[in-house]
């Protein structure tokens, strides 16, 4: 039997808050779902596009009763909401998440967190260069994976309804601990994105000396575009990320540190065998194999 | 009035050659072209596709009589088919290059040219993910950049040409020294498929140790896509321009530092300022105003 909530409480209905909502109105796994937000215009936005049933700015008055509550703001306002929901939590309430880092969002949550709510963060690894509830897809998660990352706060039962609530967003799910989470994170997301800032700055400053930007072609166009992503959001989560994004960053250096020396010492086969080797992800994790 | 080569030899029909020679066919900008190459089906496929009118695996017989000569093979075969065709040009005839590294490569063409050869390299600035004649496209530099590198042996009149024969093409015609040319490539192109080429091979490290590629979101596939390139033509281009990309790796390395010191620091407002600015960068490349 699938999954289902009687009422369920948003707050922070962006892009992946809204999508969660939608989705879950098309497939009927929620009888009311209220949004929690600041922005006046982006929930009106929301409530005509269906998206949620009504809203609210009190994140008191959203989470009470609601039996499942979705955090969808940045990663630094979650902890503020929890604080400022307790009394209000139903008994029995599973509490989840849609943030990009788990290891400080959980540490600061738990301590907080009453008695009787579940809290089963996760994070569905989706793209999200659009902001606002009004770029909401119920496809966005299709296929794509969300990882579950449980804490002690997580009792088995709660942990199979927020999976099985993924896989019927069409989600493939995985579940991992927070520490092996962020890490991944830092490699596989937040080290390109820096990688990119990193380059987009050089090249301004280069840009600066001689003008070159218009001669940029395919290559540098792709950077450019990674690094049009939200400035806010990528502060929070260098903060959030610290100790796994620096890690990332300096095995990034080391390997960078490797090419330069096969440049420097034309080293012509190790260079085109790095090169195909390269070559060869690409069709691995094209195909989906990851 | 237009500008015309009554016969032209492409010496490597590959997508940039051959796109050329597509592009001067349908404008009517040669009476013959003869393509060069070693490949047979290449050279069917180009002849049967109209690009060229016959070919030849003789680079003597194609420079034989061509008013206008093209080198469109990797660059660092070019000075070898320059060798071999002394005494076979035409006095007066332009050769010319599609190459995207130029100081080298002029180093080593003069002391071989003979007296009555005008060279005039060129660098179309335009995306090659694909290869070969078939892909040809004589829409290929529409709007694009082709930068002009005038040599000691390149009279005015024949620049003049080559920069109308490039604007009849559609490109948009720029003219600097080798060694701006050369730097400015290291930054907006060499220097990105580097930084791309080493985060692919960082991730690939790391996904050794703990499986995660099959992770990777928006970002990193774009740096997978970047780096599914030509491992031969990259290690050429590597080694054809050696020291702007080591400088251009060298300040790449400080803005990273810079970026991870952030990172360390927490410094909150800078990070956020340093990725708006980037951001910015973005309207202004994408507008093409560079």
């Amino acid at each position: 039997m699938a999954v289902k909530f009687p009422k369920v409480c948003v707050a922070g209905v962006g892009l992946i808050g809204g999508s969660v909502a939608l989705a879950m109105k098309r497939l009927h796994l929620a009888d009311e779902i209220i949004g929690v937000g600041r922005g006046l215009e982006n929930l009106q936005d929301a409530q005509r596009l269906g998206i949620i049933d009504r809203y609210t700015h009190q994140v008191q008055e959203g989470v009470e009763g609601a039996d499942l509550v979705v955090l969808g703001t940045p990663v630094r306002a979650m902890p503020e909401l929890v604080k400022k929901s307790a009394g209000y939590f139903k008994k029995g309430v599973i509490l989840t998440d849609v943030g990009s880092t788990k290891q400080k969002l959980i540490e600061q949550i738990l301590p907080i967190l009453e008695p009787g709510v579940n809290f089963v963060p996760g994070h569905p690894v989706a793209g999200r260069e659009l902001s606002g509830a009004r770029y909401s897809d119920p496809e966005l998660f299709q296929g794509r994976w969300t990882i579950i990352v449980p804490t002690r706060k997580s009792p088995d039962q709660a942990i199979l309804q927020i999976k099985e609530l993924w896989l019927a967003l069409g989600a493939r799910v995985e579940i991992m601990p927070a520490e092996i989470h962020d890490q991944v994170l830092a490699a596989v997301s937040h080290l390109p994105h820096l990688v990119a800032y990193g380059l987009v700055g050089a090249l301004l400053a280069l840009d600066r000396q001689t003008p070159m930007l218009r001669f940029s072609a395919g290559g540098f166009r792709d950077f450019i575009r990674i690094a049009g992503s939200s400035p806010e959001m990528w502060r929070d989560i260098c903060l959030e990320n610290r100790e796994p994004i620096l890690a990332a960053l300096d095995r990034y250096g080391e390997e960078l540190a490797r090419l330069k020396q096969m440049v420097k010492q034309e080293q012509a086969d190790e260079l085109e065998k790095y090169f195909a080797q390269c070559r060869r992800i690409k069709e691995r994790v094209e195909k989906g194999h990851g």
